[in-house]
């Protein structure tokens, strides 16, 4: 991710940022601390199995993405002092340590993918605990490239999507802090701005969490891409008012037939969006596919807790003996989806994915 | 407004609330605070005209007709003192007063015929400033009882929208709390209630005030009719779960042609409704329509300052350089409203209102 700066006409990437990276000495995973943001930007580096997994169960760092990477490089990193025991000393912490982190998010599919094969990797024909450790870090970089990869691919298929002067309407944060790369639903909007095209993302702040207002206005602020927050119940005035000209979204688990489920708010976007004959566009990681799944009646909806909607930085804003409903997400009908943008390709409906 | 208990299958009123009313000695005007609501509840006796001035600009009362109300009330409150006065030095204070009154809130409507009404009294045919200001007493007391029957007539002529079990999603507060009576949207709830049928309420949030979470969930909950709070963004998926069987909302302002300006939000809820085949009330005293305005795009639509979407309970959630769209309402297009509920009647499509 780059700071683009909008020079006679063109962007010049300065000042990266990444969400999820190795510490300069390769023993602990820097990470940016996305509960301080956007009032303080803060790095900290995890070495510790406890640092690891309490970054992620605490959501400093989020998104698919980012928490797999994260537990694949904080898995590496906490076994840093075992490097001079035996082999088979090793493989038992790195089953102990590997359990323990995917623990952390148990409903993050690609956590447990991205730590366990890193974990695999110890148990592969290595010559001693320290061969296995580098074996691993060899694993954990590659998943690394291989997600930095894949953001810029959805970032380069996705981009022609986009006209000069596009107004793009997002909701929640996809983007760079989602990712170890230029995010997924924000990946289109960084490369047009590099290409020195000029658009702009109205981001919904994303009740009851704030992804959008906090970490998407904060990371393309950063970059230099024109951004504005509004309330999520304000997006459909401003299709109304024709202020967007495509919405783009991320994904959290797409079924067979193209249903999404990703965070709550973006099914009424989605309507909105039809009814204002404004393409709606999907971009997710092939990862993010479930092919076992027929369509969304069948995604399990998280339901989180009350306190994230009941309580504001510390102020109870609903009366105590009232319930609170609190879904993660909502399933988008694949016909209310003009085009998924994945790194394999732009999918077209009718959408058909095999396993 | 009552208190509901549910007992062997009806409901029994007690323990009335009222937004704003005369103080047990008629020298003040008592008020519930709703900036302190739901933490606290605090009513609060306005005496002077500088406590009247605060109540509203701070929005301590709040909702149209309680804010018309209330300056009404608090006019005469404010004038306590000056009964002992000549005619013609009380006439001199009314007029002070009630310019600095209706200043608090330059564009509600409401307030401004409220306290004018009232203040047009002492230029009647009075004897003395006592006479006057029991004129005065007499018509903000008739201006009192016109409310609380307004809300009761919405409330009996939505009633039979509202079936046994009827499931009602709401937005904002268009309940007691913003009005001296039993609200206009949550009138049918409450008269439904009264009757033992059993009805329950989704409240959706409504940001950036919160007032479905702070204010309706309040005065539900504390009348016995069972509401659950969700963010503005899932009450899509709540219809799309069939938990929704009608919205009733409030208005701001209505035009000639029945196209709606309310909060933020409503727009969103109102095209959801329509996909889901939801019948999209609106209910309104006949004060709301506007009929020197020919249909919505007429409507002006107030921008409100940054901090009420960027900061929550103090807390920065947008980041400083990052600016923010803070619409106080929307536009709902006649076309997308079942019917609008007004203490005249029910009126049906197509909507003209002539005046």
């Amino acid at each position: 991710m780059f700071r683009l700066h909008h020079t006679a006409g063109t962007f010049t990437a300065v000042n990266p940022i990444q969400a999820v990276r190795w510490a300069p000495d390769c023993h602990a995973v820097r990470i940016i601390d996305q509960t301080a943001l956007p009032e303080r930007f803060i790095e900290r580096d995890l070495r510790s199995l406890d640092d690891v997994c309490t970054a992620i169960s605490s959501m400093a760092v989020r998104g698919a993405p980012a928490i797999g990477i994260a537990g694949a490089l904080g898995l590496v990193a906490s076994l840093g002092a075992y490097g001079d025991q035996t082999l088979d000393q090793l493989r038992a912490r790195v089953a102990v340590h590997a359990r323990r982190i995917v623990s952390t998010r148990p409903t993050a599919a690609n956590l447990a993918w991205a730590v366990n094969a890193v974990a695999a990797e110890a148990g592969g024909p290595v010559a001693s605990a320290a061969d296995a450790l580098q074996a691993m870090r060899d694993k954990a970089g590659a998943l690394l490239a291989d997600d930095i990869a894949m953001c810029r691919r959805i970032g380069e298929l996705g981009e022609p999507l986009l006209a000069d002067g596009a107004r793009v309407l997002t909701h929640c944060n996809a983007g760079a802090l989602a990712t170890t790369g230029i995010g997924t639903a924000l990946a289109p909007v960084y490369v047009a701005a590099e290409h020195g095209r000029r658009v702009s993302v109205l981001a919904c702040e994303t009740r009851p969490l704030l992804q959008g207002a906090r970490l998407t206005a904060w990371e393309l602020s950063r970059a230099g891409v024109p951004v504005r927050v509004i309330t999520d119940g304000a997006a459909a005035g401003a299709m109304r008012d024709g202020r967007v000209d495509l919405v783009i979204v991320g994904a959290d688990r797409i079924a067979a037939n193209g249903d999404v489920a990703n965070k709550i708010g973006t099914y009424a976007l989605a309507l909105a969006s039809r009814h204002h004959g404004i393409p709606f566009y999907v971009a997710a990681p092939t990862s993010t596919f479930d092919v076992t799944i027929a369509n969304g009646a069948a995604i399990p909806i998280e339901q989180r807790g009350r306190d994230e909607v009941a309580r504001v930085a510390g102020r109870a804003i609903v009366p105590n003996d009232v319930p609170v409903d609190n879904p993660a997400f909502d399933v988008t009908p694949a016909e209310l989806v003009t085009a998924i943008v994945s790194d394999r390709g732009i999918h077209h409906p009718p959408y058909r994915f095999d396993p």
